[in-house]
């Protein structure tokens, strides 16, 4: 038997490839990775990865490649996983959720779950759902694609901020103690920076400013964070001045009343500046529209807006931005035959 | 030598020929049109006409037809014309404006301009050009398209609201004759509900109510207006909420302040409902934007907004839809290669 740490990781695209790899580098744990659409090639070839603080990897392969999400519970030949990583978009609105989808795997009072993703309140159905597990917050600097299936190119490096999420019904010092020793085992490569953050809610409402607001904006106007800022040197009347600071502004604000988060004034133009320009940044939500995906704008903006107002911030922008995000997410799930506009209209002229 | 009124027709779409033909068919008007991309189709062919009041039109042509503005300062032998009726798209953004490509048609103290637009203010630059010229508002409740080059199907009926536009160097009375003497001529066909009305601010804002909330909202969400009417359909956290609603009710706060136009709040609804849920109804500015074409987003969401903020009225709801339709005009631009964005990144990288 094995002294690692057993890991499960869902969600093999760029972060989660990376994340595997780091891991497995470090030598403290063994990841088994669940691919989806690139089942096939991981499986035949392993996984070709250009990483910029790994080196360049061909036919890697972590300990173990399922192509769907094992039964622990059905099949006890199955050890327990020690952790559960969750590397994949977050978007409630759409199914599976994060509970159904990774609940097969989850030992009672035992896995640990570690959410790599964006937005607020992503803990909360897990508590609900796990009230054993510990979860932890990861939020990931790391920039990361898999342009084509299997073939991972890392440009921006790991960094990765590990925090316990509090507020569930388990011991605030068994989360922390969770948290550190997460941080431990993936720091063991001696590649990557990943810290400690008590503060969960800083760290999470900090990327906030950034994504409530570049994402959606530059998902709503096919546009790169460049261009939107060169759209923006004609005067005062531009995006950036319409859109992007009073939405960072009603962010600020709204972390300030919901959370006590204090987001100073000046992250405001370091959020705006935050890409460099030459890289002409398509933000995962433009990608994802682009590619008739879904957008993870619940999580995201929806949470932000909701914690906002229900805290009496007024934030006319980003709600106004969330109101075309709900409608973009429709007409996506009109495209893949999830609503069904036409035969809505039928039941609606025959009632 | 003709008795009749001597018209010069800028703009052959769908409104524009039908406009052509129903003054021709009145009798007390012989009209030039001025072709673009339809030209050879029209000279060689005709217009054919699929009107719902006029009847089917085949090999259709008006007085004359023309590929661009005659120039009648330059060339003597143009008589010059009574009425310049313009049923262009109005996009100041992108050259040419109006006034630049009606000028050379206007016979100063003689030519009454008539635009037939949306938006608001579009008299302006007019009034400023052209001092001694009478300038008239048409506006169109017809609903038409050119299907292919020559091809018109107006599946809406004729409705045209003539007002003077007031507030210019010119008196007043002489103005409203001219609106009435044009309403005569219009009317003379029999089939069409054309009127005079002497309030144009009440009129043009009435009709932004539904053009200015509409229009760009559907264009940003690549949505028919029925498809936002389903969407929503699952609560007060809908797009209708969030967004319609809000903007409309904006857009009346801002008639109210900025030009003591009252839009009763029932207009709302009304404004809501407007479209028949079946025809699955596409705003203009979204056939726009799915065409890549520029949009009219400065006149009818632009001036809105404008007037509405210098008097006092908040309306960050169609402010943050004005910002997301400055940067999608830009995109568009870029597209078609008015801005250039790898030239602007180098120059500001010397700098």
């Amino acid at each position: 038997m094995s002294s690692k740490a057993r890991v499960l990781l869902v969600g093999s695209g760029g972060i989660g490839t990376v994340t595997a790899l780091n891991l497995e580098q470090g030598g403290l744990a063994e990841v088994t990775v669940v691919c989806r659409s690139n089942y096939k090639a991981a499986t035949e070839k392993g996984f070709t990865i250009d990483s910029c603080e790994h080196g360049k990897f061909s036919g890697w392969r972590p300990s173990e490649i399922l192509n769907k999400i094992p039964d622990v519970s059905a099949d006890k030949s199955i050890m327990p996983f020690d952790y559960i990583i969750v590397t994949t978009k977050n978007i409630p609105d759409v199914p599976p959720t994060v509970v159904d989808l990774i609940k097969p795997a989850v030992t009672e009072g035992h896995s640990v779950i570690v959410l790599i993703q964006n937005g607020l309140n992503i803990e909360k159905p897990l508590h609900k759902a796990f009230p054993t597990n510990v979860v932890l917050s990861g939020v990931s600097l790391m920039g990361a694609n898999e342009i084509s299936h299997g073939h991972i190119v890392e440009e921006d490096p790991d960094r990765l901020f590990i925090s316990p999420f509090l507020g569930s019904a388990i011991d605030d010092e068994k989360e922390i103690a969770a948290a550190k020793e997460f941080v431990r085992i993936y720091q063991a490569s001696g590649k990557v920076q990943c810290s400690y953050e008590a503060d969960v809610l800083f760290i999470r409402w900090r990327k906030l400013m950034y994504n409530a607001v570049w994402n959606p904006i530059c998902a709503l106007t096919d546009m790169d964070t460049t261009r939107l800022r060169l759209a923006s040197e004609d005067g005062p009347d531009s995006p950036v001045n319409l859109l992007v600071k009073p939405a960072m502004n009603e962010v600020r604000a709204a972390a300030k009343a919901a959370a006590n988060v204090e987001l100073p004034e000046s992250l405001v133009q370091d959020m705006i500046d935050a890409d460099p320009m030459e890289i002409w940044c398509c933000p995962s939500m433009l990608q994802d529209k682009r590619k008739k995906r879904y957008i993870e704008y619940q999580n995201i903006v929806g949470e932000a807006l909701r914690d906002g107002e229900k805290a009496g911030v007024a934030m006319p922008t980003v709600r106004t931005i969330f109101g075309l995000c709900k409608a973009v997410q429709w007409r996506t799930m009109d495209h893949h035959g999830l609503v069904h506009p036409e035969k809505m209209l039928k039941e609606q002229t025959k009632a």
